[in-house]
């Protein structure tokens, strides 16, 4: 029986029981944490290979370059090689960078704002600048954009992707607006992917503002949780069919690969805007780390088909992690008809949306029992979920014994909470 | 005899000798590189063993946090304990990031440029504004500042530091003078360090800008050629007594302690200067290679101590690359009075000066026989030596051999340079 069809006596019996059952948690002094997109030390176990595989015979690039030394600002040929393809551009139009992609987007943006794009006007000299923010999305995001002082505009996210009439228009008619956050692939956190067209529109917008980018974070791009591999359309060539290749920076990592802490990001962009980038970084630094790089390239064999293979061994650990989530919502939640979720081919997150304005109370009621979510409201910008309905569950880095425990918590706070709402009006 | 002691037709056959001795070394085909500050192979060698020292069971930090994974944002606590006596801070007043301290003083002024010091105005709000620019120095310092558009002011440097009555009168009375660049210890290139006193007064120093910071880039603090280790005075204790810590920026790496490429960068500063910093870097990462932190504390024994004995196996490598220059500039040109240059007891430059207007003259001569210099005019601001006399001599990554003949060609090309000065007199 649904909630929302139960009689008032129905409903104060239903929340009786909740309580119950919630207490009882409580009573457990629960510590688990499901806030952020973790791998667990299983996956990161699949690569402590990685660790060791540097002799003092391997440590010179292909270009002549000891890795030990200074040299090689924008990464070493064979590290371009294999990562280029998780950006889907030439090797030519790739920067490897350090151990985070949301650095160079922060200094990209960073970059805008003191120097301008391509020779345009620095954004620190543009007054009031917006930014649109497909949401839900990720909140790290948005908070570079809030960061340097963007009024950011949310833009619904369907099951294809953002609003494509809507980002159209608005990017053509108001040269204020200098970009879009963009996670085409295994979305955070809804986890959907991109359509054929919402990529190809993509690559045809024509902005007013001439210094607008696309930020499009490929993080997802091989982390697949099923064998049904998406592979989303190219942007990159798209958007050069359409002379417009300049409109689009491309970031990817190992993060999620290798390990957080330790992996390897890069960019991918057109000649024009790697030139651009590439001659400002000559400022910032005189090169990465190149040892690391060459760690990937010797741990991989150099070669992007066998880190396509190493992220089955992650899916193998994840997937079980996802269905598990899916199963105790399915079996909890979906019958009171009290939340919708999406059930994700690939990426990190599975986003949750309750009835509308119980997102807040049911990570407040999770905490208390000791259960740990991304506070709701952090996939939108400003950590303002209009509805508030939005949560987002990451479900990689607990046990599986903890995160059924966790799921069952924050089951019981869904029926709860929804009872309080349904009672109150 | 000195060369300006020559009669014409004196001067006429010694160029006349030098020409044929500089078309000799032309025909052999060299290819010689003295341009930069690179530690060599040998050197590189040194920490060879650290790239295995990992394994399953040492990568968890005394926060219980695993470095494989994301987290712990400024730096695991074992490696601010080993880097802290880099900066002379406390580990609390350490940011540890990536492998570039250029890096770190690249986006402490960007976040200045963009967010401006503690609160102040941004930078790009406060119309053009000036620098300090010790004489010589850093090339890349120099680049930095250029880059943001500030107008640079040399500042003639000393035995024992810059000019400190030009600096005390410059920053007193003039509020768009918003730092200085300093390396204090074996400065880059004239190899001398800051006395007492001058450590002292920049301690002191009462800018009419509060948003002024002195860059005091600690590149050499234990990079001693001689067992006569200089130990500067520490300007973070003296700024404090005088109320005044958030004047200084102190950055360190192990560049070239362990690898150039691959080493560990920090930044010393006051507790509201961290704070603020570490705000703004929490928008910019999710933190920096901790395993590459944990590979330093263990490779060390987490003891600043090892690493400060780890430097003599440098100086036995550098030592004698030092004194083949010195004995061939002693021998060639010292006698004829054609140039002077510094003696460093650390660092990884001297500094040669030659007569008025032959630097340029010079560089273009080794070039041309195969013999690379960093560029005349470099140790300056714009590139623009106003006297055109000095060339830094980077005499590490050569080997003793090969150093030995550049220095051959470098003497022949100065001697060269001379004789045809005066006789265009």
């Amino acid at each position: 029986m649904k909630l929302c069809e139960m009689s008032k006596e129905q409903l104060e019996q239903f929340k009786a029981e909740c309580e119950k059952e919630y207490n009882e948690y409580k009573a457990e002094g629960l510590n688990l944490n499901m806030s952020r997109g973790k791998p667990s030390p299983e996956q990161l176990d699949l690569t402590l290979d990685m660790l060791n595989v540097l002799n003092k015979d391997n440590l010179v690039s292909e270009n002549g370059m000891d890795c030990r030394n200074y040299g090689t600002l924008d990464g070493i040929p064979e590290a371009k090689k294999l990562l280029a393809p998780m950006a889907g551009v030439p090797e030519k139009n790739v920067i490897i960078f350090g151990n985070s992609s949301l650095n160079i987007m922060f200094w990209v943006m960073q970059m805008a704002f003191s120097h301008g794009v391509l020779g345009g006007k620095p954004f620190s000299q543009q007054g009031k600048l917006k930014f649109l923010c497909p949401v839900p999305g990720y909140d790290r995001h948005f908070a570079i954009t809030e960061f340097f002082g963007f009024e950011m505009i949310n833009v619904p996210m369907n099951d294809d992707g953002p609003d494509m009439d809507m980002v159209e228009k608005l990017v053509s008619e108001d040269e204020s607006i200098k970009g879009i956050w963009c996670v085409p692939q295994y979305s955070n956190p809804t986890g959907i992917s991109f359509s054929d067209e919402v990529v190809k529109r993509f690559a045809a917008l024509k902005p007013k503002a001439k210094d607008f980018r696309i930020f499009w974070d490929n993080a997802y791009t091989v982390h697949h949780l099923t064998d049904d591999h998406t592979r989303i359309t190219n942007i990159f060539e798209e958007a050069k069919k359409c002379g417009n290749e300049d409109i689009v920076y491309i970031f990817a990592s190992t993060s999620k690969i290798t390990f957080p802490g330790a992996g390897v990001a890069l960019i991918g962009a057109s000649d024009a805007n790697i030139a651009s980038l590439k001659k400002a970084l000559g400022y910032a630094t005189i090169g990465y780390d190149k040892l690391n790089q060459m760690r990937h390239v010797i741990f991989f064999d150099g070669k992007f088909e066998n880190l396509e293979k190493h992220m089955d061994l992650h899916a193998k650990s994840l997937a079980p992690k996802f269905d598990k989530v899916l199963e105790i919502l399915d079996k909890e939640i979906a019958p009171l008809g009290i939340g919708t979720y999406t059930r994700p081919k690939g990426g990190y997150f599975i986003s949750f949306d309750s009835m509308e304005g119980c997102a807040k109370r049911i990570a407040q009621l999770a905490k208390d029992a000791g259960v740990v979510l991304t506070p709701a409201g952090s996939a939108y910008p400003y950590g303002k979920d209009p509805k508030d309905t939005n949560i987002r569950i990451a479900p990689s880095f607990p046990t599986l014994e903890d995160l059924t425990k966790a799921l069952e918590v924050f089951a019981c706070c869904i029926k709860l909470a929804s009872a309080e709402k349904l009672l109150s009006k």
